[in-house]
């Protein structure tokens, strides 16, 4: 039985395990549509699969998997093909991709998440954004962009000197906050996260992923 | 050289690493006092070690690791001595604890962690608790533990039936949530969540990081 994902490219979660699955040479799965519109990821079949009711779902033969970065690192851990995403020959470079990991989960995820929530969410909902939740993040934002930059200017990738997860997993969100918000100057700006941000961002695996997540019709 | 954690076993980030160290039968090791009430989070010194200047941080050797999720992971990976917190020796249940830590992560800490800020932290901190947010979070945790009993109502752990490094992350939130607010019920009241905290709580590991939790002077 080949892999399922449950999920749709839009979603950063679902773009990040495709993605992944690029760097590892994946070819071989099966990408089920999930209609957040219709509900269909509330729907029973669903939460059978996850519970909390979100995507992505990939299913593996036996296993059934939730939680992007859960699915991220089992990919990881089980493929061997591609692009070493864990660096996990190294004692060092593997423990530095683990805190990049969660830096990405707690630091910028945190940051950037309620911004793009009030930009693209609130009106896809027919709600309207809150100015002032967003200048609060972005600030916070920033904050952590200038933690970036410092380390950028160390290391040519976050953890280490070669591209890992911890870097993937940021793709999907940024490439969004450039394309459709005002705000893309928080990365440009900043001469370290730019380069990275532009070396990342036309790895060949990000725009073939890049490319679903714009086709039409767009989120906003 | 031998290990050092940065922190204080009052922050639950630290707590985690603690009794993480305990259930891999390490001893060897220098706590270092931080002192948050005097700002020594945010010294140069720290910054150094950890740019978004928080606690914990590891110094291993030539390693120095923050981002406490980070520290355990890097911890259970190098040290094959005491629990085996990781389950690598099966796929399937390694795969179910890295699920189960990003639930962990994602949705039990995203619901506890505004609720244990407003009832614990802006007392001491001088500030007046917002009721309205709490009771939003209380709402939201009660749905993540409606989705854990019905898990450890088949399961008798969260990732499998093996005490994992899933479980052992709510360690430190539960036990002020239960003992510092008056919500314990929203565990108490679910009785395989019951049965699941007074098991992982009652671990050595655990015991011996909760008298050091609640040493004098308490936190509020």
């Amino acid at each position: 039985m080949g892999m399922k994902i449950y999920g749709i490219p839009k979603s950063c979660a679902t773009a990040c395990i495709m993605t992944c699955l690029g760097e590892k040479v994946i070819e071989e799965y099966e990408l089920v549509h999930v209609d957040l519109s219709k509900g269909e990821h509330k729907s029973a079949t669903h939460l059978a699969k996850n519970p909390f009711g979100k995507v992505p779902v990939l299913e593996d033969g036996p296993l059934t998997l939730f939680e992007s970065r859960a699915i991220t690192g089992y990919l990881c851990r089980k493929y061997k093909s591609g692009t070493d995403l864990l660096r996990n020959d190294s004692v060092e470079e593997a423990a530095m991709v683990g805190v990049w990991l969660e830096v990405e989960s707690q630091q910028f995820n945190a940051a950037i998440y309620p911004i793009m929530f009030e930009k693209l969410m609130k009106p896809f909902l027919g709600q309207t954004p809150d100015q002032s939740v967003i200048d609060e993040f972005l600030l916070k934002l920033g904050s952590v962009l200038d933690i970036y930059e410092a380390r950028l200017s160390n290391s040519k990738y976050l953890a280490c000197d070669s591209f890992t997860l911890a870097d993937l997993h940021h793709l999907p969100y940024i490439h969004y906050f450039i394309k459709r918000t005002p705000y893309g100057d928080l990365i440009t700006s900043r001469a370290h996260v730019k380069a990275w941000w532009e070396d990342i961002s036309a790895r060949p695996s990000f725009v073939k992923v890049a490319q679903q997540m714009d086709a039409r019709p767009i989120l906003n």
